[in-house]
């Protein structure tokens, strides 16, 4: 199947089976944002507790629920005010507003060629005739503040036509900013927080008293986070509103390494228990040059979406960079005190950060499957039993002799337990492909036999293997092969 | 205990514990946010999984989970933009701004007396020496246009001091607005959801379709919202940032009161089920002339907080209000197509709103109880299990013969189904009391009896009743106890 297919499948299957809506859909979407359906929410939530089971069920992680709003110093510290940012330029004729890169992508090749040929002398660059060379070499002249200013005196403003009505670049922030109380000026601005970590880092040292820990220990918080982005894509990927799973986990600066090697592999880990494909699984370590501000050692969790490679999780080595920062901004000691060294020192922090949403998307197209069945085509779900939205359907096979009543009591005694779904409409075969193509493992099949001797056939969803037990034994069953 | 004792004693114990602490503490604070901690995210993660699966466990709810920014016409259509608003007054000297209610509040009971007197054509009220009653007959005033600018004319500014400085009264919505995109002018205007309920609404036709439900049938959905409150109080009972667990059932006009009745005895009931007093928990129904312009019917669920009645709920017939001007504003049909009758039409709505972050305040202080036991004060959290952070502990009672691997072996074991603290420090009843205010309902002793026969102690915390049990049943004992 075509990679471009596979990505249209998904979308149109999130739509119709109630796994993901477009954000406000009937006032023509909201961009950057997205709403799950009832499909979409039980995903979701199961990925969640999975990973906070996996995370926080052990002596030395806690959990956290910061909030999203949160004291504006907070991102001076953080580095946020001053580099989550994009470049952009302003039109003084038409008011557009363009970033870069955007910028560059609407600008004709032959546009640019000409440019560089013309002004070679301005733009001593060497050219190439490839036009993905050519847009780095414009790209990069856009990022010097000198030669931008030439450059943009050359260009026409592609939504109004005019040339060199271009204001010098400017950085904007990804952040975006609300007003907190009744007055809407610099002093009341606050932000709604790029990334969850922020919340955990404020409260090291209220976490680690309430909880009495002791280094190395962690702390884990599932949360929104928003940003601004003026380039939003891939469906789920890149989006202004989404949702993390983060770990901070608090360590003696001489043990960073031996932590920052230990989560790496028990992250990798995590997505691998899961089901996911190892084959589509792989790191991508940060060479030393690129490494963000913060980071002494950093690597991606990627996944291979039908779009190419993508981050679905990132580990990272922040040293006491954090730390170090809050007290500096806030005034605060955030330091540990080691009862057996007797030291006073700044912990050094490893940080496991996931998006819910990613890896949302991502268990979404792993367990995406088409296949021949009986000279038809079968769509799949394989989740793993622990994600899957609905973990049995049950399905009375026709209308009579009291058998939606036997089925209707099955229902109900297995609903307190798991989440399941009853079908009595239509033929069983359109039955099963109903529920393949929603993930759930079981289908119950109650048949004139059940009313004679009590069993029921229940048929597993990739094998399609059928087995005949007694409804008696079903919830235990059940139990033993989901939990 | 005297009532603001209480209120100290849990905000208190919150802090130290760590079931909430203030947001962006070491900055500060920041007003009407909270975080929680390690006990309080356990504590909100399972008082919204039973909200889940009570109201979605079942075959005609089907759930949700859709985006905080939301497209702006979202807001004009369910009247927010124009309505959801307090009237607020600014210092034209010193610029301070003021809301009615605060303005009262701040000036004197002796002022407002002589002006009321001084005055008495123009405010021609019958006068009473009752400081709330002054009070009352100045607000009064103050919500007419036309007295009010009398009124503020006579009056001092709190801050500067000078006289007759009011500007007139002016709506400031309660909405926190932000900007999408990189221009920051009104077309780019978005809101933080001020409720998730419009999320329901606008997705009624996404969800119908794709679970292919029919009338009567409920969308139930959990998150945050958000309101830009001038007045925050009482701890989590008036927050910025909160949490909602809201339902909206959709229903055929003429059914509207049986399915009204049927919600609001059935949230009721929720809170019982899980172990709140019955006696502090009331119906407060809102009288025909007092209801919200969408609403039909309304009743709020009460708590008696150690300030007062409180609304942890509320229950409405809203009618076919919200989908009718959905249409309108979208110009999308939002109409249900009833196989049955052949008719199309605007079904109703009964919406049961619960806020999660106060139904947590008011389960937290439901449970909390001290007693003498041996005439030392237990403090105590009498968590219904299924809400407890913490399922049990497990103390090794020396630290000798091996004991520590056996309680490691039992914790290991437990941490897999479970939410476990392992504790071997200090005297047993030490640990114990410490359990004891955590909430956790079952205490695990591993003694020197234990490595001869393998049975433990499982101490109950509140009958605190000893039982000793074979180790090997444990893990069937406590899902029998606990699930």
């Amino acid at each position: 199947m075509a990679q471009n297919d596979l990505m249209d499948k998904i979308v149109s299957l999130s739509k119709r089976r109630g796994f993901v809506f477009q954000s406000s859909e009937i006032y023509g979407g909201l961009n950057g944002c997205w709403d799950y359906g009832p499909l979409g929410v039980e995903l979701l939530k199961n990925l969640k507790e999975e990973w906070w089971k996996w995370m926080t069920y052990r002596d030395n992680i806690e959990g956290l629920d910061a909030s999203i709003l949160m004291h504006p110093r907070v991102w001076e510290a953080s580095g946020h005010v001053e580099n989550f940012s994009d470049p952009m330029v302003d039109c003084k004729q038409c008011k557009a507003r363009f970033r870069f890169d955007h910028l560059n992508d609407q600008i004709q090749f032959k546009k640019k060629k000409k440019i560089l040929e013309e002004y070679a002398t301005l733009f001593p660059i060497q050219l190439s005739s490839d036009e993905e060379e050519i847009s780095q070499l414009f790209n990069s002249i856009l990022e010097d503040n000198e030669k931008s200013l030439k450059l943009l005196e050359l260009l026409n403003c592609p939504q109004c036509g005019n040339k060199g009505t271009f204001t010098a670049a400017r950085q904007f922030n990804l952040m975006f900013k609300t007003f907190l109380g009744s007055v809407e000026d610099q002093s009341a601005v606050v932000y709604l927080r790029p990334e969850t970590a922020q919340g955990i880092f404020v409260n090291f040292l209220n976490v680690q008293g309430s909880a009495r820990q002791k280094l190395p220990f962690g702390i884990a918080q599932i949360g929104k986070a928003f940003r601004n982005e003026i380039n939003t894509k891939n469906f789920l990927f890149r989006t202004r509103e989404f949702e993390q799973m983060e770990m901070q986990f608090f360590v003696k600066p001489v043990d960073d390494k031996k932590w920052y090697d230990y989560w790496k592999a028990e992250r990798l880990e995590w997505f691998k228990s899961l089901g996911m494909n190892p084959n589509k699984l792989r790191y991508h370590d940060h060479p030393k040059d690129k490494l963000a501000h913060y980071a002494k050692e950093a690597t991606d969790i990627e996944y291979e979406f039908p779009f190419g490679w993508g981050e679905i999780e990132g580990i990272h080595n922040r040293t006491d960079f954090d730390l170090a920062r809050h007290e500096e901004y806030s005034g605060k000691s955030l330091k540990y005190f080691d009862e057996e060294s007797k030291e006073k020192f700044i912990p050094y922090i490893i940080e496991t950060s996931a998006g819910a949403s990613r890896s949302f998307m991502a268990f979404l197209i792993d367990a995406f499957h088409e296949e021949m069945v009986n000279d038809e085509l079968r769509s799949v779900l394989r989740f793993n039993s622990k994600l899957a939205p609905i973990k049995a359907a049950i399905f009375p096979l026709v209308n009579k002799d009291g058998m939606p009543d036997v089925a209707r009591n099955i229902e109900k005694d297995l609903r307190k337990y798991f989440k399941v779904f009853y079908d009595d409409k239509g033929a069983v075969g359109r039955r099963y492909r109903r529920q393949d193509e929603t993930g759930t493992p079981y289908c119950i099949t109650i048949d004139t036999q059940t009313l004679q001797d009590n069993t029921v056939t229940v048929r597993e969803r990739d094998s399609m293997i059928q087995e005949r037990i007694s409804s008696d034994q079903l919830k235990n069953y059940l139990i033993n092969k989901l939990w």
